[in-house]
C-alpha cells in the first residue's frame, strides 16, 4: 500500500506543474510539462533507471542492459485544459513505483523495461493526438511540424524550446525486433467497473470510431398555422433519428452510439424548425460491426429524410480503425489479474490510448483501473488507493510472468 | 380588379414608411408608424371618413352618423422587424376600399363603419401585444405605461410624443352597447388555403395556446466509454419527448404543437448530453381538448424522465384561452364568400389578432386571404389581386348583409 500511497502524492506533485493558475492544465512542449517531465526524471533515476529525452521530448527510463529484448510501459504527462490529475500520469506512476517494489524486493527481471512518459497524447496544443507515441512508433507525419498553435508558435520551434530535434524526429523509432511489446495502464474513464464493483478492467480492444455531421433541412413556418399535416419539421426528423441511433447501439453488443451536439438553426419557440444539424459518434472493438452500424444509420436517417420531405446532408468527420490488444499479452495480464485477487473483467477501451499507436510496432496490453464515477477530462477525476494498490500488485505480477 | 390593385399600390406605399434602410420595422409610436398613419388618413378621409387619432394613437376613421350603431373594421399598421407589408395593412386598406367602391356604385349603409388601424398589435418595441386593440376592448392594463424600450423611453412617453395621452388612455374603451360587432381581413400566415386552392378562409375560432419551457437532465460522460446501459442521456428522452408531440398532435384533429427550440447545454460530438432545454408551443380552438393535450404531453414527459433516471423541469411560460367567432356574424361571412362565388373553408386562426381584444365587448368575425408558401413576418410575404379582389368582394357583400 505503501506504493500506491507514494503513486497519489506523486499524482498531486505533478499536478502543481500547470499553464493555468488554480487548475491543472499541460500542453504539449510547455514549461509546466518540462518541469512535470523533470520532477518525473528524478523519480525514474532514484528507481534505477537511466534516463532520456527522445527527439520530440518525451522522456525515457530505462532499467536493464542495453542488449536485452525490451518492455515499453508507458503513458502521457500531458493534460486537457482544466484536467483531473491521473489521466496518463497514473499509467507513468504505476511503472515507476512497480520497479521500485521489485527493487526493494531485491527482484531483477530477465529482460530490460522502459518507462516511456509521452509528451503530447491529448493534443490540445496543435491538434496532435498520439504525438509522442507516433514518434516512437514511427507513424509521425512530418507535415505536422509546421503547424502553429493559437500563439502562431509552429510546432518544429516548439520542439526546439522544449530541448527536442525536428529533424531527428523522423528517426525516433523504436526497432520492433527489439522489443517484447507495450503495457499501459490507465484510468478507465468511463463507469463499467465501479458498477461491477472490481478495481482493475482487461482491456481486449481499443474501438474504432466514426464520427459524422448529420444536417436535417426541412421548411421554417408559423407554429400556430401550418397543421401537422403540411409540415416539414427538421427537429422532428433529427429526434427521430436521435432515437434510432440509441435503439441501434442498444440492439447491438458493445456498440456505444451518441449524439451529442444537436442545433436548432435560429431556433425560436413560435417557429417549425427549418434546419438542424448534429454529431453522430460510433463505437465498437470490431470495425465489420461498427460498419455495418455506421451503415445503417445513414439509411435510417435517409429514409426518415425520404419520408418527411426533408434533405439530408452527411459527412463524415473522422473514421478510425479498432486495434485489438495481443492475445497473448492481455492473457497474462489477466492471470497477474487473477494472481493478486480479483476478478477479470474484459472490456473495451472507447478512449483512444497512446497504446494505438503502439501496436503498430509490438504486441500490446492495457490494463484499466476503476475510477471514480467514471469522471475524467476533469478535476474530479478520482481513484482510490487501494485500486492502485491492485495495479500496482497486478503489474508487478505481470512483470514476473513476461519473464 | 381596380380596388384590389389600388389596395396593392397603397400597400407598396405604406412599406416605404420604415424604421430601417432597405427593409420594413415600424413598431409602435415611432415617426415611422406616425408618417404611414397620416397616409392612411389621407385616404380614409378621401372615402369620406371622419378621422381621429384615440389616446393611444390608434387612427379611426368612422363613415356614418354619431348615434347609428357601428360596425368596426380593422387590423394594425405596426409590423415585426424585417416584415413583409400585408400582416395588419391588408385589413385596414381592404375595409377602405370597400367603402370606396360601395360610394363609388352610389350605395349607402344603415349603420355606422368604423375603420380601425391599430397603432400596435405585435408589442415589438415593449411587450404589448395587442397594445392598440386593448385600449378600444377596454383591456388596457395600466402598468404598461412605465415599461421602457431598448432606448429606456417609457412607453407613456412614448404616447405623449405619438400626439397620444396615456391618462386618457384607460377611458377609451368603446360601449358595448354601440357596436354591431368587429371584422377583421389578414392574411393567413399559414399554406392551407394554398394547399386547398382557395382564395378566401371563413375564421371560426382563434386558437388557444400554451407555451412551455421543459428541461431534462441527466449525467454528462465520455461518447467512448459509457456503456449504453449506464447512460442518462437527457437528450435521447428529449428526442422522446419530441416525436411524442408530434404524434400528440397528430393523433387529434386541430392541434398544432410544436418544439420549435432545442439545445443541449454545451454539447459536444464526444459526451452524452446532460441537459436539453426545449420549448413546448400547443395550440388548439377548443381549450379542453388543447389542456387535455398539454396534460397528456406533461405526464408523457414526466414517464420519459422516470424511465431513463433524467429530472424534468416544467415551466409554463404563457396560457391564453381560445377565442370563438360570433356565429351570426360568421355565418354572414360565409355567406358572403359563397355570394362572391368562392367556397367557404372554416379555418381555426392558429396566430393572435386583434379580434381576440375585441371580442371581449362586441361579436367578432374574421376572414383569411391566401398568402404564397404561408409566409408571414418575413418581406416574402405575398398575396394576389385576384385574392384581394375575392377578399373585397366578399366584404362589401358581408356590409351588405350586415344591413
Amino acid at each position: 500500500m505503501a506504493y500506491a500511497a507514494a503513486v497519489l502524492r506523486r499524482c498531486d506533485e505533478l499536478a502543481a506543474f500547470s499553464e493555468d493558475e488554480g487548475r491543472l492544465t499541460r500542453r504539449f512542449a510547455t514549461p509546466a510539462l518540462w518541469r512535470a517531465g523533470e520532477k518525473v526524471r528524478e523519480w525514474m533515476e532514484a528507481a534505477g533507471m537511466a534516463v532520456r529525452r527522445d527527439a520530440i521530448g518525451n522522456l525515457i527510463g530505462r532499467l536493464g542492459d542495453p542488449d536485452r529484448p525490451t518492455l515499453l510501459i508507458g503513458s502521457h504527462l500531458d493534460t486537457v485544459r482544466d484536467a483531473g490529475r491521473y489521466d496518463g500520469m497514473l499509467g507513468v506512476l504505476v511503472a515507476i513505483g512497480c520497479l521500485e517494489r521489485l527493487r526493494d524486493q531485491g527482484r531483477s527481471l530477465p529482460y530490460a523495461v522502459e518507462v516511456l512518459a509521452f509528451a503530447d497524447e491529448e493534443g490540445v496544443r496543435y491538434g496532435t493526438g498520439y504525438l509522442g507515441s507516433s514518434v516512437v512508433a514511427g507513424c509521425f507525419d512530418a507535415a505536422v511540424l509546421e503547424r502553429r498553435d493559437s500563439g502562431g508558435v509552429a510546432l518544429a520551434d516548439a520542439v526546439r524550446a522544449f530541448g527536442g530535434d525536428p529533424d531527428a524526429v523522423a528517426d525516433a523509432r523504436r526497432e520492433p525486433a527489439d522489443l517484447i511489446g507495450y503495457y499501459e495502464v490507465h484510468i478507465e474513464q468511463g463507469p463499467v467497473l465501479e458498477a461491477d464493483g472490481v478495481p482493475l478492467g482487461v482491456v481486449g480492444a481499443i474501438a474504432g470510431q466514426r464520427r459524422a455531421r448529420i444536417t436535417f433541412s426541412g421548411e421554417a413556418g408559423h407554429a400556430g398555422t401550418v397543421p401537422m399535416a403540411l409540415r416539414r419539421d427538421a427537429l422532428c426528423g433529427a429526434a427521430e433519428f436521435v432515437s434510432a441511433v440509441e435503439a441501434a447501439a442498444r440492439d447491438q453488443d458493445g456498440v456505444v452510439a451518441t449524439v451529442g451536439a444537436l442545433e436548432v438553426q435560429g431556433g425560436a419557440s413560435n417557429v417549425i424548425p427549418a434546419r438542424v444539424t448534429l454529431s453522430l459518434d460510433v463505437r465498437h472493438a470490431a470495425d465489420p460491426v461498427r460498419e455495418t452500424v455506421g451503415r445503417r444509420l445513414r439509411e435510417r436517417a435517409g429514409a426518415i429524410a425520404d419520408a418527411r420531405g426533408l434533405t439530408l446532408e452527411w459527412e463524415v468527420m473522422q473514421e478510425t480503425r479498432a486495434v485489438v490488444c495481443s492475445t497473448e499479452l492481455t492473457d497474462l495480464v489477466a492471470e497477474a489479474v487473477v494472481a493478486s485477487g480479483h476478478p477479470v473483467v474484459r472490456l473495451t477501451s472507447g478512449a483512444g490510448h497512446d497504446a494505438v499507436m503502439l501496436s503498430t510496432i509490438t504486441p500490446i496490453a492495457m490494463l484499466f483501473v476503476r475510477c471514480a464515477g467514471g469522471v475524467s477530462h476533469n478535476p474530479a477525476e478520482s481513484v482510490t488507493v487501494d485500486d492502485v494498490a491492485a495495479a500496482i500488485d497486478a503489474t508487478t505480477r505481470l512483470l514476473e510472468l513476461v519473464g
